[in-house]
């Protein structure tokens, strides 16, 4: 009995090395053919040049959305289907411009995304600074009447500048309620950029509740934010101008865009891969998310081109509206959900088109384990990527998620040294991104997909 | 008995936890200090724009010695000094110029480094272009006359851009010497570039021996290769016109560049860091090798800084002519071999600036193994600095390591995408840097500095 079991024992040792080097195999392949013949690179140069920056709901957006159509009518998929999501609408309207009125020395700011406009000529009234909102409170009534302005510095010390953007973040989404609150008559936020030196202001998003007055809310330069504090140590009363013109258009009609690959032995379960597809309105929304909708998809093209044919349908989805609003991927949940549909993993990109470092995962410590044990080695050594962490979920993924808790999600990682000086700002542009980069991760997310596609029944 | 085993063990197992603890706190504190106050990439740009590109024994080069001598003299080192290196100088002269003599096309060609001169006027030839060296021999008398043209494609599949080099640079260095010996009159390579539409020349080292008469040898860009090669197929008779006015010019004294920290328990043995000074006479050796010198020194400067006291003494080596003769790495070697000194580490870094990954690591695979067990998890999940693996010491350190068998050298280990696109040529400038990717590497190089200094007698 016990030889039996040996030799058995022996078997399966033999046949998961089989495995393992078959997949490695693979990889190999997938790698090379995304290296000499991958068209991310290429695509996104198309999506960046010719169509540009693209906010939810905009015509460029649109034509964003036929566009990215049109290419995956043109690959192996056996569907291709645009899903209609209903939204507001948020225009910048023309330029914004701020000075100092004292030595009209201008300053770089940018609507923040749900702002409202000031009164048609601008508005011009004097500065309250602190670092957190927390201090707002503290200053009661001199609050009222003045513009709040908050300047706190990105903390350079972390590799992961991510945890560094997600610390300060809130302030900028909660930051024109808590002003408007105390009587402010507009909101001043210092940019999040992981550049000291930096005169390009970053928007995002940010939002009012019903009960309270809307105030005009603007990102600033790093640098304008230190000019005005200078300023404002030399002269507390240092008044500035402002002119914003954004505003609420109303809702509007637009869509996610949807390609299925049909799985071979379970049609019916379905792996979720994409990215969001609209960007700010500046710069060609290219590291955000130009790279993720054109890598994805490559990655998926990748592996027609092998003649894989996958076992679960592949469904690959760029989500509208992830900026502001992520009515997109609320969409695409409520109808998965009402539909009943199997989802049985996501893969999701929206952290640039760096050089690629690995997954965060959503799912069991065990899983994760799992992986790391059975994965990990595939990738390290030979790819050069080897982040395989329990973590969260992209953002369209983690919000159509709610409704599949069990769902294994994975989040691509790149390198993030890099993202958060460009990201939001007119610098995320093609010229930004790295062919080879950018097609590595390519490579790094087709080679998850197939593993994902063949073992995810082997997970614990 | 038992008990007291269980005690002692568990005393092991805590004090093993607290030395951890202190030194991921000393590491979070050299990566806070390197990103907020590193100075690594303000004296690059300084190096790079100030001084700009320095070939060994140039003026420029010269300068870059003396600047980074000063640079040394501002900080806590024991002893700042420069150690005379003898070697011959190649020169560039004029610009090099090529064109194809039917269509006047110009094609963009730079010399490798020790080619000699074109005749004054040029010389004007027909083509033999092969892949390999190896299919020249084949040709027989068709090479006499000829200029050989080698034009092997970049293997774009690896990941891992060094070994693409390395599979086709033996090319560049054996080609004149090869082509010559069946009386090519010159000899043209494709750049060794991953870019496959770059249409700058690589430049790079090559060699002749003394029985076979020297012919004149250059790199063509990508593009122009291309070029060529679709001329050469409609025509197969195509010449080219080729001007080169290099030359070797004789002998110099230039100099290493060396700072020492002196050791406070063993100041006998010494841990050798650096990378190389001089660079190609192209572009402004930015990440080679700038990024490697400016990143060494901020490294030490970080940890004077925090006010580390280094148990052993820190040496810090500037090395002249590592691109063509490695004579300051030799010279190392020869009189540290001829002082009989104690080099127990070196650490060298030699491939960009760009974020770093680990360290490939010359020992055996017993202490490469205690490394990845004791030092990696410092490492990885916080500061995304993962590879710890056996291999090659960088250029100088294996020069001047052959006199020292028994050191363990460490090779940093930047993100490799990026790098030979720009390599050896006029894209390698400041502007290539990212500012929070150097600081990275900076601190990378800080932390392993400081575990190999408070730890190196517990290796194995």
């Amino acid at each position: 009995m016990k030889a039996i079991c040996r030799v058995l024992l022996l078997g399966v040792c033999i046949l998961g090395k089989v495995v393992a080097q078959q997949d490695s195999l693979m990889m190999e392949r997938i790698y090379t053919a995304s290296f000499e013949n991958g068209k991310a690179y290429e695509n996104l140069r198309y999506l960046t040049k010719n169509i540009g920056h693209r906010i939810a709901g905009s015509a460029k957006a649109e034509k964003a959305v036929l566009w990215s159509k049109a290419l995956m009518e043109g690959l192996a998929f056996d569907r291709v289907y645009l899903q209609e999501v209903e939204m507001p609408f948020w225009d910048r309207g023309e330029k914004e411009e701020a000075y100092i009125v004292s030595t009209k020395e201008p300053l770089n700011i940018l609507s923040l995304g749900g702002s409202v406009a000031t009164p048609p000529g601008g508005l011009e009234a004097e500065i309250i600074e602190v670092e957190l909102l927390s201090e707002l409170r503290a200053q009661g009534n001199k609050v009222r009447g003045k513009i709040v302005f908050v300047n706190k510095p990105w903390d350079e010390s972390m590799v992961e500048t991510g945890i560094a953007y997600g610390l300060n973040s809130s302030q900028r989404s909660r930051g024109p309620v808590e002003a408007a609150k105390l009587g402010a008559v507009a909101y001043l936020f210092r940019s999040l950029s992981s550049s000291p030196d930096d005169d390009y202001p970053h928007t995002g998003g940010t939002r009012y509740v019903n009960d309270i007055d809307s105030i005009p809310a603007l990102a600033i330069s790093p640098v304008g934010a230190n000019k005005l504090s200078e300023a404002l140590k030399k002269d507390s009363a240092t008044r500035i101008h402002i002119v914003n013109h954004s505003a609420w258009k109303g809702n509007v009609t637009t869509h996610n865009v949807i390609a299925e690959w049909r799985g071979t032995d379970k049609p019916d379960e379905i792996i979720t891969i994409g990215g969001h597809i609209d960007s700010w309105d500046v710069g060609e929304g290219a590291h955000d998310n130009g790279t993720g909708t054109m890598g994805t998809l490559d990655a998926i093209r990748t592996l027609m081109k092998l003649d894989y044919r996958p076992r679960h349908t592949i469904r690959l989805v760029f989500y509208m509206n992830e900026e502001n609003g992520v009515h997109g991927a609320l969409q695409y949940g409520e109808t998965a959900k009402a539909n009943a549909e199997r989802i049985i993993a996501a893969i999701e990109s929206d952290a640039g088109g760096f050089a690629p470092r690995g997954f965060d995962i959503k799912s069991s410590a065990e899983r994760v384990n799992w992986i790391q044990q059975h994965w990990k080695p595939l990738f390290e050594q030979k790819f050069w990527v080897s982040r395989f962490l329990q973590g969260s979920p992209g953002v369209d993924s983690g919000v159509w998620g709610r409704h599949f808790p069990n769902t294994i999600m994975f989040n691509f990682r790149p390198d993030p040294h890099r993202y958060f000086d460009i990201h939001h700002t007119a610098k995320d542009v093609f010229e930004a991104v790295d062919r080879r980069e950018l097609q590595s991760g390519v490579a790094a997310i087709a080679s998850l997909l197939y593993l994902v596609d063949q073992q995810i029944d082997q997970l614990p």
